[in-house]
């Protein structure tokens, strides 16, 4: 995974050693900062605080204010020459500006993606944990600190934000038996859930309801293609925030196997996202633009207006469909 | 809670005792079944035939193909005078027209509404649990039937269904705990959980989308109003089933402290549907209009075109919102 030789795997038990026995961490979230990694981030900030540590978070990017039911009443310590603790960062890159100055001063990493780049000095790596807050959740049980209100909501939320509210297939027993466990302490979890998955903004429901409306279907209804132009971004006052995830609806729809979402980068330039169900192979497809991605999950770039779009990626479709047997 | 001497309450060893006892057992869902009461329905008919029994399954209304993961695989057993068992059914009403051959006949409910009207023989309410799957799960468990895959498919499934997914505040440690142990048998949740929650009828898409494009706001934002009328409706191509929980997307506005739907049911009449945010007396509000409901979601009828009733609420709300204090 790694040719990076300085870096070695720890245990629970060996991360904790680190913790205790040093002081005055920062601890990095990742840039574009999702609930798994500021959940970590503050559970572990709280959890050392808890037992004497002077500790900071920091992320390139602003903190959403969505998380501030866990993250306002933390205060960061002012620390000279801290001990660097990247949380749910596989790759530096993901530090975003904070690369240049932390990138290769990380002394521990705790992470759950098997794609980590192994590029901190300690590695606490479970590949097995849906969220990484499943890995904090195991420092703090084993650090023996009790599980506060801000350390439940702040795990709870990385749980939920990894899992989809344990929707998706990555959910295990064990992230169950966790969330038991937190819920069984204390977590506001109808309201925290509320406001992860329930809330959109105005814009949001501006731009969902636009591309609901202009969603087209081909091939009987098995492919959903979006075209999502910076007219129809700009009318929604819509922020890349409130995009997230749009790409996920066409395949939503009933049949379809292949939902196709092209969002205009600039004038005559879209950025197209497969997403696709067995036995589609959306890499295989958008590798034929010199994109990629994974089987179920990938992207491409094509150039044109949003007909010319269409008409370049339909006949590709409706081949690969024909292969799979899956026209009606 | 109810004056039926008849009635009485079983603990979940002694609801054991009576099915291990007989055979030839009718299983009833409610009327327009929800995956709870399907997935009670067919874990208990699947569990009960492993142990040798006569089982059948039956519901006044149709149940849905989406279940079929499920219940294709069962087959009714031809079974003279039954002996009734009532799933997840709180009223013999909701029996819909099966009401009139099966209202006073149910030798065993077992059920989680606290509403429950003790209408049967025996009862085994268990209020404190999400989902009657929960129920059922302790039967199997207290029965010793082995966890077949259909079993635990149909018990994950209810507990999904009446949970939103583990999202609502209605879910409990015990509900975690037992999803972990389905999981650990075997569910496969993630393609469950698609079928669930991420696949919407074209239809649906449509109609989502109108809803949304026509989405106005008032009060600063603490109120989101919807009409959608016969027009709409019919545009989309929407049966009831493509309507289920439109009522809830105007809540769930960023900001927003009532959300109204309005939809007609004739010419000249709208059904207006509430959704609040505390401290916002949702039922209060509906009874001005001589409907009711809860304090976060009620009803009412409103005489007039889209305009007229949203003329007549709006005064309401502004007044209400005032007295709260919550205007901007």
């Amino acid at each position: 995974m790694s040719n990076n030789v300085a870096c070695r795997e720890v245990s629970v038990q060996e991360a904790c050693e680190f913790l205790t026995a040093n002081d005055g961490f920062l601890l990095l979230a990742h840039a574009q900062p999702d609930g798994d990694t500021v959940g970590s981030c503050y559970a572990l900030a709280y959890a050392l605080k808890k037992i004497g540590k002077k500790v900071a978070v920091k992320c390139a990017d602003n903190i959403p204010s969505k998380f501030s039911y866990f993250t306002a009443a933390f205060k960061n310590d002012k620390i000279e020459n801290p001990l660097v603790v990247a949380l749910d960062i596989a790759d530096t890159k993901l530090m975003g500006s904070l690369q240049e100055v932390y990138g290769d001063k990380v002394e521990l990493c705790i992470d759950h993606h098997i794609s980590n780049r192994h590029y901190a000095k300690r590695l606490l790596l479970n590949a097995t944990a849906a969220a990484n807050c499943e890995n904090v959740w195991a420092i703090v049980k084993q650090l023996n600190i009790p599980f506060s209100r801000h350390i439940t909501a702040a795990l709870y939320t990385g749980i939920v934000t990894d899992t989809g509210c344990f929707k998706y297939s990555n959910t295990t027993v064990q992230t169950h038996k966790i969330a038991a466990e937190l819920i069984a302490v204390n977590v506001d979890h109808g309201d925290i859930n509320r406001i992860m998955f329930d809330t959109k903004s105005r814009a949001r429901i501006k731009i969902e309801g636009a591309v609901m409306e202009k969603m087209q279907f081909f091939f009987g209804g098995r492919v959903a293609f979006i075209a999502i132009t910076t007219e129809m971004i700009n009318a929604a006052g819509c922020t890349p925030d409130d995009l997230e995830g749009v790409n996920t609806l066409a395949r939503t729809v009933e049949g379809v196997m292949i939902g196709v979402t092209a969002r205009q980068k600039e004038d005559g330039l879209f950025k197209v996202s497969l997403r696709t169900n067995e036995p589609i192979d959306a890499s295989a497809i958008c590798g034929l633009f010199g994109g990629g991605g994974h089987p179920r999950a990938a992207g491409c770039e094509i150039f044109g207006d949003e007909n010319t779009v269409r008409d370049a990626i339909l006949p590709c479709l409706k081949s690969v469909l024909e292969e799979q047997g899956c026209l009606i």
